[in-house]
């Protein structure tokens, strides 16, 4: 899948595993025992410590309550987010705490967003714009809609064959543990709205991108080919998108009227959170890790990604008491990430003189833990033995595949340096994501210190390895 | 609680069972056989044929699909849900087919509501104007919150307390299968406007009286005392609750930004949807059932109260089919029951004349029934014991209560008529009750089936038992 990949980068990368494969530790198969590793004696005691620790639920609760939705895209919350951040990690006792600018080209803005069906059902539908979305005029566009049961179904048309219609592209999404899923069902967002503009279509609209069955629109960016002009797209909610489908397979033609003023605002600057754990060995590599304060303005991203901010933050900081690292470990608060990577973006630029020995964020939820897996290769790969026996405990398996990433450690993982992934279960993520239903509520504090347990075991463990973790092929 | 029993008539009366008890039939003890009871040898045929009918689901869907929210108050999708319910009533086979109109006194109608936080966290919140909710200014009523953590805090402070104030009361609320947690919570919407606008608040906000923990804000309807000029009064969402509660704690002074533009908008005509099934014995009595037309216009009334109307007639149909019973049972669609009953009451003014031997109303959802209640007493308490031995086959126990009832019948059982009831689980209804999520989406159809089996079993042993029913004595 080309065009999969080709998106792939501004949205999870860690569905795509074997798009992205290196050469990688063997991972021992079912049939043979596994090897006998020495698991540094800190880490159990560690781990005690990371299960009943509160200070990824005070970050992740402190974010959602005192600052709330985190627009991205540059917006004053976000700033506002940055300095409750900083003062935060300073508090906790990270050094070297501080914001690193950047200019984003041209911020999109949510505006109105009302649907109705027209007829032959008079109701009305809830939607939310997707990112970079067209408007429509002030006063809305009314106009017959053309039904796709599938992103395929729409691919099949002829070109200009939707003028003055709206696409209705629907397709069910399953939940999956490793959220694959959305990189089966995510192209209907990433790329439908851009191929229904090449065939004419005044406006698309498309099932939400999830696996609830609420009324919460899921929204997210969608991109538009240079040249393409951006035309309305919206999400209905898996429940609006249900009941539309139901209108029209009743076989008569049905009308919406859908409202979208979106718009353009021009370049903003915005800005990256970075806090160390100084190590006491600069020539072993940063480890770099976090997440993204920036979130979807309709919840309070509170599973997207307070959640990893917080257990990214909560891990350092165990593992920051037990004495100084090899390595420094690095915390950064990455922005801007919904809209395409942005913060990763300007930190990899920023950072490109220094040697980063992994980098790996937290950015699928607050569910436990399920999965390990990592690249490393060479001296690095006792590393992963290490790693997986002493996740083992807190019920992790160790993965069959090498690691891939995330949106804000890509451009970094870009260059070649190794990467390592905590996976999330993904069974109840797309219920939430993008969501109103993103909120503090949907955070099992219990789920969420298994995370920090997780997290802290693996900086205690790559931070201080002795060994050399080797550099894997560059992706660019 | 003589204040809960005051509002009931406008609520859910089945929550209050011992405020309505009569001299009922005797329940045998949990030591005691049963008593032997012959069965009807055609209900375990008809049960079967129920739990394969979707008649119930076919109005449901069509219901929610082709008509959409059917607003309270006269509204003109409630008007196209008459027509549509007299074809489809009509179609099914029913006699007797007619819409009974009423005129409503003056209309309460929703307008914009809008909410954020000033200060300290200005934040976006989510809610709902309560019905008969006074109106801010158009841009809106910028005050500092007071909190109370339950009713009886509000109830507690001194008349004039509140000027200039917007009272916010929380109140966590546990789901029960009986429903008992809306009778024990409710009030905090039911008078507490009324009492905020007495202490002198210029406004209120409460917890939205639901089990759920997400952003649907839970609506329904406030009653201010005559004299009392209505204060704007709305409903939060749960998480939005929460998050408010969580600001308020950190104990700094909070301010609310409230706009909400509901408006009266006089007298409008509205009407009941009337469908019998001629019995053979007028002088027996009807047995009148049904469920109500109108919706909260947030979601798309599935289970409140489509699913009502679905299972009554969906059941009096299979009963239809059998041949023709002795008693007439009507099936009754009564309009505008969200604010306070009106269609209940023009029903039993209209009719009150005729005998009617039972009334009894679906409006509790669509999961599964799980109890049967009745307040049969006399010549009529045999017809208990058989209902109780075939219901049992579908997992529903027999109730120790004698039976109470529901607003859309209350007016008809004030005057003595017996009562009955088959209860619905409350488990999952009040996540559901009056939000946006109360869609087709919610309901299951096994369960809604289950509905129809107990339904129909009811109407054929209680259709066609040649005991007389005994009125009991008059509640008014």
């Amino acid at each position: 899948m080309p065009r999969l990949a080709a998106i792939l980068p501004s949205c999870l990368l860690i569905v795509a595993g074997p798009a992205f494969a290196h050469t990688a530790a063997p991972v021992p198969s079912r049939r043979t025992a596994p090897p006998a590793v020495t698991v540094d004696p800190k880490v159990a005691a560690l781990q005690t410590r990371a299960l009943a620790d509160d200070t990824a639920w005070d970050i992740t609760e402190g974010l959602t309550t005192e600052i709330g939705p985190r627009a991205t895209g540059g917006s004053a919350r976000q700033a506002a987010a940055r300095d409750w951040s900083v003062a935060k990690l300073k508090a906790l006792g990270f050094r070297n705490v501080h914001i690193e600018t950047y200019t984003l080209p041209n911020v999109w803005e949510r505006g109105v967003e009302t649907a109705e069906v027209v007829a032959p059902f008079p109701q009305p539908l809830r939607l939310a714009a997707l990112g970079n979305s067209g408007a429509t005029p002030a006063g809305g566009l009314t106009a017959p809609v053309v039904f796709f049961p599938t992103l395929n179904d729409l691919i099949q048309v002829p070109d200009g064959s939707l003028a003055g219609k709206i696409a209705f592209v629907s397709n069910a999404m399953a939940p999956t543990q490793d959220g694959s899923s959305y990189g089966s069902q995510g192209p209907a967002r990433f790329v439908g709205p851009n191929i229904a503009a090449r065939k004419g279509a005044a406006a698309i609209v498309i099932r939400s991108i999830g696996t609830d069955h609420g009324r919460g629109p899921h929204t997210g960016t969608t991109n538009f080919d240079p040249g393409v002009a951006p035309i309305p797209a919206a999400a209905l909610s898996v429940s609006d998108a249900a009941n539309l489908e139901r209108m029209i397979r009743r076989g008569r033609p049905v009308t919406l009227r859908l409202t979208l003023t979106p718009r353009f605002v021009g370049p903003r600057q915005s800005g990256n959170v970075v806090a160390d754990v100084p190590g006491s060995d600069p020539a072993a590599g940063i480890v770099l890790i976090g997440g993204h304060l920036d979130s979807w303005e309709l919840g309070t991203g509170a599973i997207d990604d307070a959640a990893g901010l917080g257990i990214t933050a909560a891990a350092a900081r165990l593992v920051m008491e037990t004495g100084r690292p090899r390595r420094t470990i690095r915390v950064v608060f990455f922005g801007d990430e919904e809209i395409g990577g942005f913060g990763g973006e300007a930190y990899a630029k920023a950072h490109a003189n220094e040697r980063h020995a992994i980098a790996t964020e937290s950015d699928f939820g607050a569910d436990r833990v399920w999965r390990v897996e990592t690249n490393f290769t060479g001296t690095g790969a006792p590393i992963a033995d290490r790693l997986a026996a002493a996740l083992a405990p807190l019920g992790i398996v160790r993965g069959t595949q090498p690691a891939g990433g995330g949106t804000d450690v890509e451009a970094v993982l870009a260059t070649g340096v190794a990467g390592l992934e905590l996976n999330q279960s993904g069974l109840r993520y797309f219920d939430l994501h993008h969501t109103p239903e993103d909120t503090l509520e949907q955070i099992d504090p219990a789920q969420l210190r298994q995370n920090v347990a997780a997290w802290a075991t693996m900086l205690q463990i790559v931070g201080n390895a002795p060994e050399t973790i080797e550099a894997v092929p560059p992706r660019r």
